[in-house]
């Protein structure tokens, strides 16, 4: 069986090769186990707020799957999802959510707020802390390793 | 002087002539009065939940702009955003939000929850009911089209 995680996490490595943030998110349908999206952050290259590793993720997966609805899928992501990234998996009405490492300043699951527990129109399912150590640990040695730069 | 809460409107009906729920938005850069984003709902054209007016506008901008940051903009929205586009204000570092009609179901701004309040590292300024009857109008307009349609 595929570890969803860890290729959400093989994405998130490729954005550190990049010298981006590292976060990457698969989107699997559930029913086949199919990988119908995948993205990794690339805010600083494409130059565009909108360009998180879910957001890439949702995207690929709407042109997979031929609709702004992708029913029956989880996705999986190395970070807490940000407000914009929890906002859009509730528009795309994916069922399930699986982070790996909590976000203190802007993670919008359970940290700074419970955006699915909101009366919104769809209410995922969330899991967070799967491979937390990998998922943190790639994290804290790309700010390591730009700490070590800028010195 | 611009009404760019007209310039949004133009755009929501564009929207409603494609068939999609008519919401339209501009990002204004404020130094210059530029428009430098536009937007319009292509949900259902696009096959794609990222599609909103918002994201449209957000992404344009940061085209014209050249970087993810989007300094000294305001941007001008027919409906109040949902969690997603407010996420994409936060993560683009609009500074001012001027909607029109209030969306009781997804708005966040006011109605669902009050996003702009919470301890994001970001927190633009924000007003509602701007050309309000206008805003509301062409959605009521829209919805009661296509009840008739249906029936």
């Amino acid at each position: 069986m595929i570890n969803y995680m860890e290729e959400a996490l093989k994405l998130a490595e490729e954005a550190a090769a990049e010298g981006e943030v590292p976060v990457g998110a698969v989107i699997v349908k559930k029913t086949t186990g199919e990988i119908v999206g995948r993205g990794r952050n690339r805010r600083e290259l494409a130059k565009n707020a909108l360009a998180h590793a879910e957001i890439e993720a949702v995207d690929e997966a709407c042109r997979t799957l031929g609709g702004w609805r992708l029913p029956e899928c989880a996705i999986y992501v190395t970070l807490e999802p940000c407000p914009m990234c929890c906002g859009a998996i509730i528009n795309s009405r994916i069922d399930d959510v699986y982070f790996g490492a909590y976000d203190k300043k802007s993670g919008s699951v359970v940290s700074v707020q419970n955006m699915f527990d909101m009366p919104y129109n769809h209410k995922p399912q969330a899991e967070g802390g799967i491979m937390q150590e990998e998922c943190s640990h790639i994290l804290s040695e790309f700010f390591a390793r730009l700490r070590k730069k800028s010195k």
